[in-house]
């Protein structure tokens, strides 16, 4: 059989400015560990900001996201505009805040955010097209806005499930390690980072939602 | 009884000019998983240099070793300098680029290279206390040229293992996912990406070297 391939959209390289590194690197564990491939994609566009990770001030630079973002691919990324979704089996949006800066503007404008087009489009045309969608994190926000009505979790916290419910979503809360599942729109999201965790724990959520996933796909 | 404490030295973010983010990772996971403590730790330099992870070229900005390696320590992380081997219990530096490069000068001086002070200090005073030290990757290059006379592995490559044998090591060959153990010096290494990996499979190696390390200490 062939194996099952893997979208995976990063949005930088580290949490405070871009995709969270555990969160990016044990979905792709995730995706090897039960026996399917990934390609990276990410936007190529400037970062929102740059911010220095131990004080959490900005730093005077500037970064792009689909170069940052290839840290953690190994150099193996397209520009998420070349997306093609008829190669890809599903679709996977690891969180950090650049899901919420510079995939959508989340951070900023909460439940009135814009998302950015070619994430927009990608989601809309995996969805179109009844192949899983898969969300940790902060990235589930993402999904709320594009396709409205689909049932997500971001862990416990009541403001972010405030934002989901006034974008038309429905919030299931979650804990460690678990999984929310809308088997109608075939979308899977975990909390993460979206609460206080360990990185194993990070790992169980991440392998939980490839293998819903993979079922989904069975 | 008290979780056991693993000093883990990061030397930036990315496999070209620093910590493999996938080895890093994946070992900070393999510590929670097998019920330890991490607390990392970089030195406070500049990196050698900054390379774009999608062309391999230069990029024109310089960026500090420890404010990138917090990027994959979510901000948890203090410099090498105040390192205190009474603090941990044990000592583990994952592999990627930045190990040959910011940590020693290996990609540049080969067996000649030297090590940075700090690094050295830390290793030598680790395994003077008789705790276990870990490397994965191209990192155990740095273990020769501090140590000397210790088993190490670097997968298959017969020009580094030449080189640690210059260095006065003993290089034991290894394939994806197994460890080389030193027991009389209490050393555990595993070559990750010095061969062609799946994510999974630097999971497997990163996994066994910390339950080694553990057994160390048991």
């Amino acid at each position: 059989m062939q194996k099952k391939n893997f979208a995976v959209i990063l949005s930088g390289c580290g949490h405070q400015d871009g995709a969270e590194i555990h969160e990016a690197t044990l979905t792709l564990w995730a995706i090897h560990k039960n026996g399917g491939e990934f390609q990276c994609y990410a936007p190529d566009i400037k970062q929102q900001h740059v911010l220095n990770h131990i004080t959490g001030q900005e730093m005077n630079e500037q970064r792009n996201v689909l170069i940052e973002s290839a840290r953690i691919a190994r150099g193996k990324i397209a520009s998420l505009a070349t997306f093609a979704p008829e190669s890809a089996d599903a679709l996977v949006i690891p969180g950090g805040f650049g899901a919420a800066k510079n995939l959508s503007s989340y951070a900023f404008d909460g439940a009135k955010c814009t998302v950015n087009s070619d994430v927009a489009a990608a989601i809309k045309a995996m969805h179109a097209a009844g192949k899983p969608i898969g969300a940790l994190c902060i990235a589930p926000v993402i999904l709320a806005k594009v396709l409205g009505n689909v049932t997500l979790t971001i862990g416990q916290d009541p403001t972010t499930a405030d934002n989901l419910a006034a974008m038309g979503a429905k919030h299931q809360p979650t804990l460690h390690g678990e999984i929310a599942v809308d088997q109608q729109h075939k979308i899977v999201t975990t909390p993460c980072y979206m609460l206080n965790s360990r990185v194993d724990q990070i790992a169980d959520g991440a392998d939980h939602l490839i293998q819903a996933m993979m079922a989904m796909m069975a």
